[in-house]
């Protein structure tokens, strides 16, 4: 059995963090620790002793946004090589030898990392360690591994997106949102391109990102920093620092006018509405950041908030909406409003509908009380949160890498209590008047079954 | 007052020079000969002896396409910094030199191609290449202007497309049909790249592709081979080659669903509809661009085709209605059809009526008559073509840099007489069938008048 550390586990798990990251908790709230080997690497420690075992993490501030034009998917490709040997350990080795041990891992990639874990009893984090130091260094992936492995991504390629007209459309309406910005490309790469990597390719990426001054240790459990920072520098610490490229990215493309998809097809048997719009991201502004995710929560966090209300309950226009908002990204953050219409509601009657309730927000303002509930509902998600072993790790990892701090972390409950109203109905203004779009307007798709003749 | 080397111009001559190439003419069109200097520079000679002048280019195999991520608008700012004086000549000097001689110059940008241009008496000749072979490789443009420069662009940038909301338009539909390929990006550049340009980058620019083997030197008009060669060889022939990176292009994403844009604007007056398809280049596929040359001016050649007599004469529906198509580029080809509805006439009935026109000729196809006058047309036509001193530099410049011969320019009216109305009716299946979209569905756009509340 192949060993999965598919895209779509690694979708799931954005999601799932997403999630975590939305959820605020107490005042160090996780209570992590943070240190730094002399080579540059990061150490990140979230203790948690309920539980007898360790996540073991290691971030790499790389992902599909930063490959070279032409090399679509080559951050995830790479991370499907390197289970593929090293000069120490044969291809698959690794993994069986994290199994064998009692243990689990995956890897995924998304478009401003790439993220490498184990879950695992304590004793063994120092094999781990060796065996993930070892292949951030050694990878030596055999040519033929080189070769199979392109076609094994090809098929997931074939099999989730170019088979899946949805998923397929969704990546087009991203494409037509981020006009000259990489998070236009998906993360899997285009077929055309994923056929294209030549060997020198990959060592060169390889070569330009997997360094420990690129990379973020994190393990979360039943561990200390006093515990985990000897075992970090013995393992990692004798991997030399790399001089590192900037991450440059292009900036989206600002835009008039809006666009509109629409995709008819057999497959599909439930119309379907969606549409995202490009936001700030938490690190471009925080402030704003934290607003938006008030703001989403009080109109669309559960059966008891206004979109869901109006449209599905009042209105009886759809059987479900939802609007969501993910802030964690290196660049722009994106809001999805997604609907599925009632029974003979046309789109069209649906859409103009949800751009009602944005023209009443906008108009009339959210009320106290909503805000109010929204941050108390986050509050009490968070006490959840750290319960979760890994889920923790996968907070850290990816705010570390998409350009917060730990402190943002730590105090982001504290930061969402303190949004006021006045911000959640200026961020609406911002961020969702069709009049004045935030550096370009949202694209609109249409999901739609075929007509039968 | 500053001498007019402007993108608007490029655009202008480009949609001549598109004119011209679908333009057949008699065997031996052109009557055009080739000659390579030691250093691979192309040499053609175009003569015409019945003019005084001659019309003097060099190409240069670069142009949008080829800049670097984050650096659009390089080559078109590049071609700017090339009138700003070298070691020997002072900014601007060349073309006051020009015109001191009676003659006048000018240069442009497309995606794949640069170009520089002088119109003169033919004894100016010598001077003119001595000034163009200097600038080929002594360019040193004081840090002053390289800055200046800067600004002019963006202002250009600014008045021609920023303030003009048609024009941002179309920029966006072009970028929404192009997704990860660089003719999505516009030619002048983004606002937020132009900004960013250093000297090192636009050195670098310079150094990859400014060189002899990338250049190919047109001269037409009152000379010969014998004339040229001899002076091509005295001013260029002693620059030294360099050796060139590949034109690295990425493919276009291939795509399912329909998209739509709308602009809502005050300055639009009048309704307009613009659809762009991507197609197939004469590089690419050349018997099906000779059949797509004759479908389209089949189709809309003039007030007699029958998009014309269909929607403006006979329905009444729309005053104007045209359908083009560009095969002249090293990548896709595309293909636009604009129109223009009667008063109180939507641009959603417009466009299915222009859908049914499509419609009509997938199933019943063109017919005999239609393909011959078309062919017999653009014959016609072509007698005119060869009577310009410039307009055949223009022509051969277009076709050699990107991927056309010399052959396939003095041989295309014999081309085009040869297309049968099978392949035209084939083309126009493989090409415009809307439940069968070749590479990805076209895009299309409604501009509208802001609604008088």
């Amino acid at each position: 059995m192949i060993f999965c550390h598919s895209l779509y586990r690694q979708f799931y798990l954005a999601f799932a963090l997403m999630l975590f990251f939305a959820l605020p908790a107490q005042a160090q709230t996780f209570g992590a620790q943070s240190a730094s080997l002399e080579n540059g690497m990061q150490v990140v420690v979230i203790p948690n002793p309920r539980v007898p075992v360790v996540t073991h993490m290691v971030w790499y501030r790389v992902g599909a946004s930063d490959e070279a034009p032409g090399a679509s998917g080559m951050a995830h490709y790479f991370e499907h090589l390197m289970f593929k040997g090293t000069q120490k350990i044969a291809p698959g080795e690794m993994s069986k030898t994290v199994r064998r041990l009692g243990g689990n891992d995956n890897a995924f990639t998304g478009q401003d990392f790439t993220a490498y874990f184990q879950s695992i009893a304590k004793e063994h984090l120092p094999k781990l360690m060796e065996m993930e130091a070892d292949r951030m260094a050694n990878l030596a992936p055999p040519p033929e591994h080189f070769a199979s492995e392109k076609n094994v991504v090809l098929e997931e390629r074939r099999q989730r997106t170019e088979n899946d007209p949805r998923n397929l459309f969704t990546e087009q309406m991203r494409s037509a949102l981020f006009i000259n910005h990489p998070y236009g490309t998906p993360v899997i790469g285009w077929m055309s391109e994923i056929k294209t990597y030549e060997w020198e390719d990959v060592k060169k990426f390889y070569d330009a990102w997997y360094a420990p001054n690129n990379a973020i240790l994190i393990v979360s459990g039943d561990v200390t920093m006093e515990e985990v920072l000897p075992l970090a520098q013995k393992h990692y610490g004798p991997l030399s620092p790399k001089t590192l490229q900037e991450r440059a990215r292009t900036e989206i493309a600002p835009a008039i006018g809006k666009t509109h998809m629409v995709l008819q097809h057999p497959v599909i048997r439930q119309p379907a509405f969606q549409r995202i719009y490009v936001m700030p991201s938490h690190r471009m502004n925080k402030q704003d950041a934290l607003a938006l995710d008030v703001l989403t929560e009080a109109m669309s966090g559960g059966s008891t908030t206004r979109l869901y209300q109006s449209l599905v309950v009042n209105q009886k226009k759809a059987t479900s909406v939802s609007m969501s908002y993910n802030s964690t990204a290196l660049d722009y953050g994106t809001l999805w409003i997604t609907a599925t219409p009632a029974q003979d509601v046309t789109l069209e009657e649906l859409e103009n509908l949800i751009d009602a309730e944005i023209e009443k927000v906008l108009t009339e303002g959210m009320n106290e009380a909503e805000v109010k509930d929204a941050i108390q509902r986050l509050q009490d998600d968070a006490v959840f949160a750290r319960d979760s072993v890994s889920g923790p790790a996968m907070i850290f990892g990816h705010a570390l890498t998409t350009g917060s701090t730990i402190e943002d972390v730590e105090n982001w409950p504290q930061d969402i209590a303190a949004v006021t109203l006045e911000q959640v109905n200026a961020a609406a203004k911002t961020y969702l008047d069709p009049q004045a779009p935030y550096l370009r307007p949202p694209v609109t798709g249409h999901l739609l079954p075929e007509v039968q003749e």
